[in-house]
């Protein structure tokens, strides 16, 4: 077993799940705050310089687990490793968003998805992408192409 | 405190930390194994569409942690959240990978860049990329000018 604690937290303007823009085409872009703790603000040194970061966070309002459930996103179930669930074995979420600025412990970020008071355990910067056309993006693809038909029928 | 546990464990070509590639323009091309806990096995359904997925994973042979420390890549000291440093607070690191294949809970993949044997905390789909031309990259970017500079001159 290993153990993590929060070393900040996020102001988002989510105060329950159902606000959260879900499923296929779903849409990031609210503003938040990542507060952290003054303990760590040396750990936010020159982070300025990066445009976007990827924030590790805790599900912490999420409960159990399962391992094949349906998405909101499609009709059919899918492993839990093939999915963004909050439902998962270690429930970590990962989010990457646009660093707006930095007031001392504050980071100004666009593209939070969590809930207000969510618990962070790592901040990192985001280097590289993987080019969008070596991507292949699963049942995720298959769903939006059975809703594009759904919507042509 | 949150605790977590791992799904599984790296088959990795890495022994040592010094056989790592690391570094600026360090390419991680190494083939491995994810060896999924018999018991998560139902949560890799589907996994096979992607092409790429995110691995976190504890930096289980890490001891303490650094805010402010000078990555192999630079002399000059940087935050730990913009490095990818292993002496963190929580010690999660995250690795993109390629997916070349599925054999029952076996996942063979290209890119690990951590030990034999590290403990697998999560698995999840890469589904999108930020754009290159609206990333920036910070403290990397000057190190790697600065670099450039100092092959010229």
């Amino acid at each position: 077993m290993f153990t993590s604690r929060p070393i900040g937290f996020v102001t988002s303007p989510y105060k329950n799940t159902g606000e959260i823009p879900k499923g296929l085409g779903a849409k990031h872009e609210a503003d938040g705050i990542l507060n952290i703790l003054p303990e760590f603000e040396p750990g936010l040194t020159d982070i300025e310089g990066f445009s976007h970061l990827i924030i590790l966070w805790e599900f912490d309002r999420s409960q159990g687990f399962e391992l094949l459930g349906a998405p909101p996103s499609d009709n059919r179930p899918h492993g839990v490793f093939a999915t963004r669930s909050p439902r998962r074995p270690n429930p970590i979420g990962l989010t990457v968003v646009e660093l707006l600025g930095r007031e001392g412990n504050a980071l100004r970020v666009r593209g939070v998805d969590m809930l207000d008071g969510t618990p962070i355990l790592d901040l990192k910067p985001y280097l590289s992408s993987i080019p969008p056309e070596n991507l292949r993006r699963g049942w995720i693809a298959e769903a939006e192409a059975r809703r594009q038909n759904d919507y042509i029928s």
